[in-house]
């Protein structure tokens, strides 16, 4: 297992962790400049925060850093109330797919959706197998046009308690079943036979319960483990979306968990994505940021 | 799959449905009454209540009222911080088991635990494989009494938001594995032959977002089938414990897990379990108690 206690070279940062500081939304290129500061080479950003700053302009800035892209959140979202959502979800992929490729991402990360319409609270329909059906082929159909691109797309199963409204693919097992459907080969989506051009965005805070955890993270190997995320699980978890911890103030196995990513091959990026309405988005960048580097060092 | 359209024979209430009603704990033997001038048939008790109320004393009001135990809440917590925890554990278990007994209940459901001291905010450690296996060890010791006693033992995989703090066993399949490995034979507690003496309590609300729950409940049988458990996904959720939704409220398919639950042979009681502590227990107990009735044979 690489010794990530000397250095932070690779430690990644997902934006939203930092994007809203003291309580107030950042903008995307104050981030990459606090980031850059201290030599973090890595970021991941979402979709809004890359609109709002420019594509261009963040391609620009991330070049003249020199800073790298982890990953690019996200695409996915496929299932939809009717067939214009459903097409209208596969522009929107293959427009998250072309800006993933400006910007030279590692992958482009799919929060695959579920029941639409569920975010809202109001589903329009509840048949579980349909969205899931819905999102194998969506997924299906994206990848046809990332493997044109080059850009590999990444499952990231999420925790079972989001499986209503945010994504329906809830184990890396369901998520693997589906890599070996739609790309069987493993081949690669850039011509690079070590990474497959459909694989996973492994997050702990979604896996790190999963009897099977140890056991999927080796099925999928190095080709497969397109991302690797994490944070903590709190104890008591206050909300299901953004009460997410500070790597070492949960309970997440986090070195036992790096050790079986790294044994089955992945030497990529240690990302940090942190939801926290409550605590970390509350303070200052400076400060999350800090934090993000001391606990790599100590506890990832 | 049985018609519970025309009545509600086959409704059982588990009591932390109606445990709280304007908000004021009630005691157990009004809910008992509540229960039986509705003509409901069985009821699943919480060990507290029973204590409150006095075994013998509940025992003979359920006799009086004929009315059934469709399972008894609970055992489990078995993994410890020392040995004198653990022996503590089964100790514990071993009197629910004789409780289960004496009220003649259907079985013993097993809430099995997870890192302890996690409850309180503290855990003494967080190794997810240690809190496993002495899960396994503590329902090994228990099973060997309860096969002695006849009291069939039922694993309760509960939802993954509730791995750290209240049972590590978050799968059907998992629980299914330990009862494989613990009771190969399935052979029964009780003599019976068609009830396994180590099986499930499946609950829905714990079980519906699981890509494998048609197939392993096809794989549990009616002799793994111990108990069944209905209630609703709300959206949103606001509370990982505490936000349950009355069947027909969510997004939970319950005719269908029905369908395959009873396809598997079972033909046991469909038991209301709700904690509610943001709605249904602010109502009255009447108002609950009439609601499950109708939603039993409107929805499940």
């Amino acid at each position: 297992m690489r010794d990530f206690t000397q250095d932070h070279r690779w430690l990644s940062i997902n934006t939203a962790t930092v994007r809203k500081q003291q309580g107030a939304e950042v903008p995307l290129a104050r981030i990459i400049d606090q980031c850059a500061e201290r030599g973090i080479r890595a970021i991941s950003p979402w979709r809004d925060q890359v609109a709002a700053a420019g594509l261009d302009a963040t391609a620009r800035q991330l070049r003249a850093h020199g800073m790298e892209l982890s990953g690019y959140c996200r695409g996915g979202f496929f299932p939809a109330a009717d067939a214009a959502g459903l097409r209208a979800a596969l522009d929107d992929n293959r427009r998250a797919i072309d800006e993933a490729k400006t910007l030279n991402a590692a992958c482009l990360v799919l929060v695959v959706g579920a029941l639409p319409g569920a975010l809202d609270g109001t589903p329009h329909y509840t048949d579980l197998a349909r969205a899931r059906s819905e999102v194998v082929d969506g997924i299906a159909a994206s990848l046809e046009y990332a493997r044109q691109v080059g850009m590999p797309l990444a499952i990231e199963p999420l925790h079972p308690m989001q499986a209503a409204d945010r994504a329906c693919i809830n184990t890396l097992e369901h998520a693997l079943d589906i890599c070996d459907a739609l790309d069987p080969l493993a081949t690669g989506a850039t011509g690079d036979a070590r990474q497959a051009a459909l694989g996973v965005a492994l997050d702990v805070y979604h896996v790190w319960w999963d009897p099977k955890l140890q056991q999927q993270i080796a099925r999928a190997g190095k080709e497969r483990l397109l991302a690797f995320h994490v944070c903590d699980w709190r104890l008591p978890t206050r909300d299901l979306l953004s009460d997410r911890g500070m790597m070492g103030d949960g309970v997440i196995e986090l070195k036992k968990i790096r050790q079986w990513v790294e044994a089955a091959g992945f030497a990529g990026y240690s990302e940090v994505e942190i939801f926290s309405a409550l605590d970390w988005w509350q303070r200052t960048g400076e400060e999350t940021l800090d934090t993000c580097i001391e606990r790599h060092r100590s506890v990832v």
